[in-house]
Formats: structure tokens, sequence, C-alpha cells
């Protein structure tokens, strides 16, 4: 866990800034969050906060249950929608666009690999798409391994790229029933609270889904992470579990987006305690269960903007409040050196 | 009023666009209602909304109020904050900074004029600091009407520059009195609630606040919008009246920040409802009766991170979430061109 040696000194910096104590609200935290940071791994008190390379990584991924008809689109959307995401089109890019964010895809194993060449697409396939977890394993042990590891292996390479903050999304037409699933699996919350209805499906596919629910946790006992992962887990959503491992062991900071990166970040946590400290949390989204994560996670959102949309959209828009964060930190003037009356 | 025959061309732009019905919350809403706007003003529906020139427009003044001990400053703190704002130093310099907004100033009469020359200064003094409402008018007829004239006079200024959205912020010790005042003198809601604790005032100094404005109340019956604006109103509130009104009129749309600039966004809608139509509430802040105002207003603030700082600092940090609802309104794919699968 990070030390709290340097506290007083970041608190004491940030409350001789130009304004009345504390009247930037949860700017504050961040910075104060950031600068522990990088405090800890620098060994010694910042000043100045260093954001200069966040990049938003998108892990993809197909879902054996999505044939069950869990989903408003079928499986093909997600590779449809990566290759959207490639040519510049969806809500993402546009986001990266107006806040300039570098943007990549990692396809986590999707029920096709994409043709589509490009610079932005990293290929960590684990297989072509889960297995049903309403009557089988998700994918195997060593599956699991795989991906955590690959999840690891995207985040390293994003850090000697120079990255110095990330941004987890996620795309896979069938996510959101495995990250209930998982939910329900690692806390208390029972199923009937931790489905909801995903991007828009309708009454009667939401009484499919939690029943495909409450099965698959009726086939197995074990509530340890790595078998629940293994279980119920998608490929996208065990990548994002190791990215998260990897990026506090490198102590760069991660602004989550929604429900299913949130519930990445849990097992993460669960796994490791010591991620949690590296984690802001960036929206609260439409999805019911999204907001119990973010309890159980002790996580104050920045936004609420009843937004559904995953691709790491809620987080991207929260950068800029992020960056807002960081030039107060640093740039803002103090009362003395202004020759404000205090 | 702004015409609803566009509604359903923008709506179906908006709905054909690569991601679930509704999926993007707030922003869709943002999206629409910008683009209802340059619909209308230009007769035709907008496939593309201009955002290209935003500007932020800070208005300072100063309150006789002040001198009863109701803010955590001293009245002179107004003037020192215009002069660390010209020199970059303040919150909103940071944020403006890193969201790329123009800034200007305008010093509606501050009790004296700063000497810091600068091309982001606009003098438009209404006299040296308002009369103590407590006891007396805080101006006369003839300054509001100079203050409403004045506002209009930036706000065209603005748009004859090219700005195509604005961003109102303020500067005044004292200036949560007067806005909780005209509150109260122009609702329902009782001073108790209207008043609050500013930037951080002591309990004490609440009760001597509470109990100057329930004076001030008292000390005149009539309740019409202009007689009230001249008898409690500052003179960045009353510029603030005279902005919106223009802006209105000039179908630009203003970014709405805390609790002063709301108060005086529900003045001028008070004196004209089509003003509404214009307006984006950026933010609640911690002030207690904002939310109140906001309420009045059927508006749906963007942000609520607990801040309390003024300056237009709320609205400048929502200014991304407005240019990410136009990138996608403006480009983000429709489903058929991007070959995905409804």
């Amino acid at each position: 866990m990070l030390s709290n040696q340097f506290d007083p000194q970041i608190q004491n910096h940030i409350d001789q800034k130009t304004k009345p104590l504390g009247a930037l609200g949860e700017l504050e935290n961040v910075a104060a969050q950031l600068a522990k940071i990088q405090s800890h791994s620098s060994g010694q008190f910042v000043n100045k906060i260093a954001l200069s390379n966040p990049k938003v990584v998108v892990f993809a991924g197909d879902h054996g249950i999505a044939e069950q008809g869990v989903s408003i689109a079928p499986s093909a959307v997600t590779q449809q929608m990566v290759t959207n995401f490639l040519a510049g089109g969806a809500a993402i890019n546009c986001f990266c666009r107006v806040n300039n964010i570098d943007f990549q895809v990692v396809d986590c194993g999707m029920l096709a690999a994409t043709d589509t060449p490009s610079s932005q697409l990293i290929l960590s396939r684990l297989g072509c798409g889960t297995e049903d977890f309403s009557t089988q394993p998700s994918m195997s042990p060593s599956q699991l391994a795989q991906g955590l590891e690959g999840g690891r292996t995207v985040v390293s390479q994003c850090v000697a790229d120079g990255a110095d903050l990330l941004i987890f999304g996620e795309m896979g037409i069938g996510n959101t029933s495995s990250a209930s699933a998982l939910l329900s699996a690692l806390t208390d919350l029972s199923v009937a609270e931790s489905v909801g209805l995903g991007t828009g499906i309708n009454p009667e596919q939401l009484v499919r889904k939690t029943a495909l629910v409450e099965q698959a946790l009726s086939r197995f006992d074990e509530r340890d992470v790595m078998t629940v992962l293994a279980q119920l887990g998608g490929f996208e959503i065990v990548h994002m579990v190791g990215a998260f491992l990897q990026a506090s062991e490198q102590q760069v900071p991660v602004l989550v987006d929604g429900f299913i990166v949130s519930v990445a970040a849990l097992a993460a946590c669960k796994l490791e305690p010591a991620v949690r400290e590296y984690l802001i949390f960036s929206h609260v989204s439409n999805e019911g269960a999204h907001r119990f994560v973010l309890d159980e996670l002790n996580a104050s959102p920045l936004l609420d903007l009843s937004m559904r949309l995953g691709e790491g959209t809620g987080a991207a828009l929260a950068l800029p409040l992020i960056r807002c964060a960081v030039e107060f930190y640093n740039e803002m003037v103090s009362f003395e050196s202004a020759g404000v009356t205090v």
C-alpha cells in the first residue's frame, strides 16, 4: 500500500492555492491521489504531477452466452464495432479526438479476428469467443492465465511507450451478463440485483438473462477469484484484470470506465488490494448494479450522465477533469505569491 | 420560443448513430438542444453543430453587505482575484488553459478599478461596489438599467468577435448574500433555506447573514424582478441578467456556472422565458440552495463535484462534455454507413 508520509505536504500544497479550502471538491481528491502516487513512486514530495500521455485501451471479446439472446445485438456486432473503432467512427473515437487521447483496441478473442490492419489494434486472442458460461466454464484455467498475462503485457507496452495514465474500456456483446455473474459470485449481491438491462434489453430478455446467471452460479461452489474468473469471465474481462494488476505494479493510475470495467477492477482488487489506490472512477452508468460495485470499492465517480455505452466512453469524458485537477495542482498560484489576503 | 419543427429530424439523426438508443444519456440531450437552437436560427435542420469559439466571461463586482462580515474574506479580495485572473494564476485560468477556452473579465464595479492593463479586461463599472442592501437599495434604477445594458454590450461584442457559446462566471466577495436574497424574493424559498455557507463561513456568520437577508426582504414589499434586482442585486449579477437576455436574443447558448450565475439566469428567465432554451447547466455546487434554483429552472446539471468556487470554474470544467456531445452529433457514423447490424 502507498505510504501516507507525503500526505501533509500534498494537502498543504493544495490548501495554499488561491481558493477557499476545499472549494474544488472532488478535483482536490483527484489531485491528491495522483500526487500521492507520484510522490510514492519517486520517493519525494512532488509539486508537479506528470500527466502528458494518457491512453485509452479498449478490450474486446465475444461471449458464448450471447447465443442465448441476452443482448440487444448479435455477437457479430463486437467485430463490427471494433472495425468501426479502427475507422474512427464510434463514440469513443469522437471523445478521444476532442480530448486528445491516444486510442488502442485489444482483440482478446472475438468470434473472428478482424481483417482490418491497423497500428491501433493489438492481438491477444484467447479463442473465438468464450464458452456459454450458463452451462460450462467460460474458459479453461490456461486461457485465464494467458488472459491475465495478455492484459499485463498490454499495460507494460503502454508504459514502455510513455503512457502515464491509462483508461480501460470494453466491447463485447453479452459482457454485462458475464460481469453480473462475476459480481454476484464475488460479493453478496443477489443475481436479481446484479443483472440489469445492459444496453437496453426487453423484460423477457431480462428474465432469461437473470435465470441464466442463476443457473451459472449454481453450477459450481467455489468462490475464489481465479475459479470465478475462469467459470464466468469474458476474455476481455480477464485481460482487464491482468491489466489492472500490472498498472498498479508499475504505479500507473487507471481511469475506470463503467460497469464491466468496474467489475474487472473489483476482481483485481480482491486479488491484490493495493490496486485500489491507483484507480480513479470516472462515472456511474445507468446499469443498476454499477452503483453497488462502486460502493464495494468505496469509490466516488466523477460523472453521472445516465450513459450505458461502454467502449471507455465515460472515462474518456472524464479525462479533462483529471487534467484540470493536475493543472490546478501544478500551476494555480498560492495566496502568498498572488498577494491575495488570506 | 423555439419551434419544435426540427425535433424529429434531430432525434432521428442521433438515433442512427452506432450506439444503443439513448446510450449517451445526458450528452444526447445537450446535442439535441444545440442542434435545435442552430436549426431554429438557420431555418433548416443542421446535421453539424457549430462550436468552435467558446468564451468564458467572468463578471466581477463588490457588495456593500460584505462590510457586515458575511464572507470568509474582505472585499479587497475581489480586486486581488481579478488581478490574479489577469495574471493567469487562478483556478479558472487553469481550466481555460487545459480546455482551450478564451477568457475575459468584466469589472462591473469593484471597490476600485484594477490598475493592471489587460486586453482580457472589460470596464463596465456601475460604481465602487453596491450599497449595503440590508439597509438600503443596493443600486439605483439607473444603475440597474446601465448594468443590464452593460451585460448586453459585453455579449454583443463577444458574438461580434465570433463567440458561439458563452460561459458566464462571477467574482464578488459577498455575492452569495445577494444571490440568496434575490432567490427568496423571486421564489417562495425561505431565507433560512436560500442562505448558505458560501465559500465556507462559520455558524455565527451564517446566523448574521441569514438575519441580514431577512432584514433586507422586510425593507420593501414589491416583488417584481426589476425592483428586486435594484434592491438586492450586485453589479456583476445585473450585468449577467442583461447578458443572458442578449445571448438568447442573439440565439447563442450559455453554459451556466454555479449558484450566483444560476440566480441571475432565473431572474433573466422571469423577465423573458425564452432565455431558458439557450441555457445548459454545467454543475450543481455545494451551496445548498443551488439545487433549488436548478429545480426552479427544470435543469439537470451535468456535473456534481462538490465545488463552491465560482469564477465560472464549474462551467469551464463541463465544456469538454459539450464538445464531445457536438462531436458525436457531427462525426459519429450511422449503423448503415458503418455496416453494423441493427
